[in-house]
C-alpha cells in the first residue's frame, strides 16, 4: 500500500507528525482487510469493530514532505479476540521509517467489549499467513 | 477562547494549515454552547447535533508554533433548524488570523433530517444575544 | 483523484468531520498540480509555496466511513500571485457532497509574501484549460 | 494539564481514535517545558527541536466525545540527547485511559542529527524532578 505524504501530515519540523504514522498505519490494515474481502462499514452494521490496545513504534528516520511511502501489514499472530500485527513504513530511499507491532482486539461496537474474531474472517486470515 | 497552537496544527510551511481553523471554529462553538449551559453529548443522546453546511472563511495572516490564539464566537442568526455564526480568530499581536460566516444545521443524529433548536436552547441563545 | 474515508476522517457522528474536507482539496490540488509536471517540494526548494486566503465550501450530503470519494479540480482563474479554483467532491452514489471555491495566493514560502506565479507553471495551467 | 475531546478527536466508533492520544501526550510535553520556562518555538530558532524516537502506549479504556481528560508528564530519565517520558491520561471517571513510556531524541531542527539537550533547560530539568 503506498502513501503520499501531504502538508496535513507534516509538521513546522517539516517532516511528519509523529501521530500521524499511526494513521498511517490504520489505513493499511483497513485495506489489508479489503484485500481479505472484509469492507469495515459492513462489519459495523454486524456490531463488529476493532480498537487499539498497544502500540510499539520506532521512528526510524523522518518522512518529508511530497514523499511516496509504502507499508507492509503482517498478521503476527490471531486468537480469540486478539490480533497482532507488524507493520513497516518504507521511504521513497527504500529506508525503513518507521515500524510498529500493534495489537488490535475485535469488539463490539456497542459495548466496546472483546469479542471472537468470527469464523470467516479468521479463515481469511488465516489463509493468507 | 484561548487557542494554543501545536506541533500538530502546523504544517511543512511554518504556519497553521488552513484546514486547521476550522477545528478551532468547532472547539469554540461548543465552548460557547457550553457556556449557555449545553453539552453536546448530552444533545446527542437526545438525537440532536449540529451539522455546519456552509462556510465562508477569510484568512488574513498565518498562525505560527506556539502563538496564543484567541477565538470570538457571535449567533449572528437562529431561525428554526439554522443558525449563522461569525467567528474570528485573533492573533497575539492582536491582529485577525481569520474570519469565517459558518451556517449550521441542528439535525437528529440518526437521520442526518433537519430539526428544530429546541425552545430552551433557543431562549438560551436569544438570552445572551 | 479518488479518496478513500478511514476512520481518521470520521467523527462521533459516524459521518466525515467538516474540516477535513479541506485535507481532501489540498490533496487534490497537489495532485492536480503535479499532474501538469510540478512537485510542490521542489517548489518549496525554490521558495515557491502556495497559502490558502479564502475558503466558500458547501456541504451538501455526508460522506461516510468507508466511502470512497471523487475530487474534481478546475482551475477558474489565474493572474499575478492569485489562483482560483473550484473543487467538487463526489460520493459514492455520484452525490455532490461538497463544493468549494478556493482562493489560493502563490507566495515566497520564507517571507510568505504574494510572488507572482512562475511562468512555466503559468504556461501549464493555461495549457491545460 | 487538561484536555477536552472534542468533535475533531473522535471517529465514527463514537471514541477517540488511537492517534490522537499521541497528539495528547506531545501537547502535555509541549505545556511541562513550557511550566519550566522554555518556550520551543524560542528553542527552534536556537535550531533545538525534538523528535519521538520510540513510542510504548497501552490502550486501557476508551475516551468519549466530550470527556474532560486530564495528562501526567514525568521525566524518567535524560542522558546526552536522550530523553525518556512517561505520560498517563486519566478519563473523568479518574480511570486510566492510556499510558505510554516516550522516547524523545533532542536534535538540530536543520540538520535532525542527535544534539546534547543544553545545560540549562536540563538543570531545570532535574531541578523539578
Amino acid at each position: 500500500m503506498s502513501i503520499r505524504v501531504y502538508y496535513e501530515d507534516t509538521d513546522a519540523g517539516g517532516i511528519v507528525f509523529y501521530a500521524n504514522y499511526l494513521k498511517f498505519f490504520e489505513r493499511a490494515r483497513t485495506e489489508w482487510l479489503r484485500e481479505l474481502g472484509f469492507e469495515q462499514d459492513k462489519l459495523m452494521e454486524q456490531s463488529l469493530g476493532f480498537v487499539v490496545k498497544r502500540v510499539e513504534m520506532h521512528n526510524h528516520a523522518p518522512a518529508r514532505f511530497n514523499e511516496l511511502l509504502r507499508i507492509r501489514t503482517e498478521l503476527v499472530h490471531c486468537k480469540g479476540a486478539s490480533l497482532l500485527f507488524k507493520q513497516i513504513i518504507i521511504g521513497s530511499q527504500d529506508n525503513t521509517v518507521a515500524d510498529a507491532e500493534i495489537r488490535v482486539a475485535s469488539v463490539n461496537v456497542n459495548t466496546l467489549k472483546p469479542t471472537r474474531v468470527p469464523a470467516d474472517i479468521l479463515g481469511e486470515m488465516k489463509r493468507v499467513d
